[in-house]
């Protein structure tokens, strides 16, 4: 007999329970259905990968984060997927006989043990969507206008999307004198720029740039404070035109050439302007993007950022001699479900719970009668309860009020006889009797009304 | 640059590609309509637990195949769920709060490391309703009411129900001399009678009787064999009546109450007789069941086993002082979604992608007409793909075709000047030219007819 223990979660981790699961449902359905609208279909991967699939993806500080698995004779070297796209990619490298261009979507849980803090899991939803092999700008102009649609169709009002290149990053760290092997610091610096600004970008790039362990690479304090508050100043001149010091730099050429295109697109496809932002100093965190990047945030209520991607042309080499480009778009789901909540962004007929009828039990002799109403609502598609033990009329009409369930039917040794049933709308106290055979159209009127 | 690597998965994982997704998703979604209809909500628990949340429940046996995991700083012993039945009976332990009987279910993956065989993987999704706090019959008879309901429902012809109650096992153990402490033996080797015949448990059940493990409980061999023999004759006994030397012992009375009772509600909630057979010989695997435990079997085509349950009220006694009654099914929906694709049980309306149209990019001029179009068509409500690089409409075709979509949508230079398109439909080949506006609504009435 094993001890007695205290039922726990681990750390960061949690229940979804059904009132909650029912808005879950409802947001992911939506998703779901305008993701399909655009083309892609759905996949599904392994929780577990191997270690070797995931490992010299991520960067090392994402790497850090991610869980092992192992089982007792187990000789492979397991890991729990720290996103959906590096395992996308591992599928397309696998099954060469896809057709292209390969649109899937994939909503699944993936794991990263980071600092647990409020609306922040170490297991959560991934919403993501993507193309793979295909070059053109369309693609990633398609990717933008789902996300546009996605959030009209949940109901968001204002947001906006960012946009940007890595390769105008590249080129903006090579032309300011960034060593090569800083980049990933330029780019981590320059992502903070919205929260400790201009000047603590520069503070920090500089700190970045003198770091001892860039051994010979590392510039003295002056070059360093020189080449941060030129980056800065380049991510902070784009005003409709692009600054010509950049221009004639043939990496940034190119990413700036993206924009244009992508902009061009983003006006056939129909999204308004407005929602459109080009930002040379959004960066977006993982190490695989190469070319345009996407995140949208939403501007009123002052949320953040819901939804980031980009395009990972580079990513699929590391698994096969024949790469494929690739772009898409993760939606930072569990958030947007918070949001929705926070902001009862849901329509009314999200109810608190899917059953529409509790059939409640009289006494023990009447069971039959009861059993035989349930099992004819669920035929004609009511979704019904049935109350499971004799146990006074008041207590089951508690239960189906504390569940909010709409609708309680009693049939009492009158009713029984006379083949009838009494219909309560628990919300008025209002009471029918009807005929056994009429009370799912009763129900499914008054649902209507 | 990290080391390029084959693109694999875990031994015993798999990835469901889209045209697989989508048979999934409909079998899955029937399921989870049915399960509705009877009232029970959606519940999400962590693919993590605690070690300790799952230890000590399932037997030896099962233990064995658990997988662990953990990441750098982890401090807790985490383990990959097992089932979905454990979680459940600590998240009832967790929250008190929740309504009783509290009906959920839940539809996930579950980890087991057993060898992999055909059809057999080590990550597969468990497809559960449970009722949580009820002690009535009618709970059990509500569940195996439900398993009819998804079995008819999703097109099953033959199939029965075998019912059986552990109470009763336990009775014939301790009739015929089997030690408490052998009691999983027992189980054990009754479950194999279908596959091994009566024979077959006599020897097995003979040899761990007197397995030296016992130690002093260790039963002389003709002990042993004598034992086996009216284990046996016991679980072969039943036709119609109960066996009286089994009726005498107050376990087996109560185990027997409880099946003539399930009996009685099942005839209630209309489930026809020929579905349901009482089997003695019926074990179900997990050492948690205390009660009525049940089985369903496709008999035409002879497929097994596809769902079992069973009530198990002793296992929330392990999480909390106060505990509860439970009982529910476990379907088998991997097996499931196997057989009905073999057998091609889907309507014909799961086809294998779920776009509906693509449109075709005639060149690179032509792009902004199709562009619109795709988004009217989407705003229509039209699954639509936008051919992404306007490479020759030769190519494009030959996507569509490849990929099953029904139709292609042509926007030459001529219907662009008149805001018209040609509709394609790629199976019968026949082109109509219909006014750009019009051509949602042509799709929609061609689908239908």
């Amino acid at each position: 007999m094993p001890l007695k223990i205290q039922p726990r979660v681990p750390r960061g981790m949690r229940d979804i329970l059904p009132q909650q699961m029912l808005l879950r449902q409802y947001v992911i359905g939506e998703v779901e259905k305008v993701f399909q609208r655009f083309g892609f279909e759905p996949l599904q991967t392994p929780v577990l990968e191997l270690r070797e699939t995931l490992m010299g993806k991520y960067g090392p500080d994402a790497e850090k984060l991610i869980y092992d698995a192992q089982h007792r004779e187990g000789k492979e070297e397991l890991s729990l997927r720290y996103d959906v796209t590096v395992p996308l990619t591992r599928v397309v490298a696998m099954y060469p006989e896809l057709v292209k261009p390969f649109k899937r979507y994939q909503i699944a849980p993936v794991f990263r043990a980071e600092r647990p803090q409020k609306g922040r899991y170490r297991e959560f939803y991934q919403c993501d969507a993507d193309i793979v092999g295909s070059k053109s700008m369309l693609a990633d102009a398609e990717i933008v206008t789902m996300i546009y649609t996605v959030f009209k169709q949940l109901g968001f009002k204002s947001f906006v999307t960012k946009i940007n290149n890595r390769k105008i990053l590249t080129a903006i760290g090579e032309r300011t004198g960034v060593p090569p092997e800083s980049l990933g610091a330029l780019y981590r610096s320059i992502d903070k720029m919205d929260k400790i600004g201009q000047e603590g970008v520069v503070d920090e790039l500089t700190k970045a740039l003198t770091d001892e362990r860039l051994g010979n690479k590392r510039l003295s304090l002056a070059e360093a404070k020189k080449t941060a508050e030129q980056t800065v100043s380049f991510t902070r001149l784009y005003d409709g035109g692009w600054p010509e010091l950049l221009r004639s730099h043939p990496l940034a050429q190119q990413g700036f050439d993206e924009l244009d295109q992508m902009r061009k697109f983003l006006d056939d496809t129909g999204v308004p302007v407005s929602y459109i932002e080009i930002d040379l100093s959004m960066v977006r965190g993982l190490a695989y993007y190469t070319g345009p990047i996407f995140e949208t945030v939403v501007t009123e209520p002052k949320i953040g950022s819901l939804s980031g991607g980009g395009r990972y042309d580079e990513l699929m080499g590391l698994f096969s001699n024949q790469s494929l480009p690739m772009t898409g778009t993760s939606f930072g789901i569990e958030r947007i479900i918070d949001v929705m909540d926070e902001l009862t962004m849901y329509p009314a007929s999200i109810g608190k719970t899917v059953t529409q009828a509790l059939v409640t039990v009289f006494n023990r002799d009447l069971i039959g009668a009861s059993v035989r109403v349930a099992n004819a609502l669920r035929a004609a598609g009511i979704n019904t309860e049935l109350a499971l033990d004799a146990d006074g009329l008041g207590k089951q009409l508690k239960y189906a009020a504390a569940k909010s369930i709409p609708y309680a039917i009693i049939i009492g040794p009158d009713e029984a006889a006379a083949q009838k049933a009494t219909l309560r709308d628990l919300s008025s106290g209002e009471q029918t009797v009807v005929a056994e055979s009429e009370i799912a159209e009763a129900i499914k009127l008054k649902a209507q009304s």
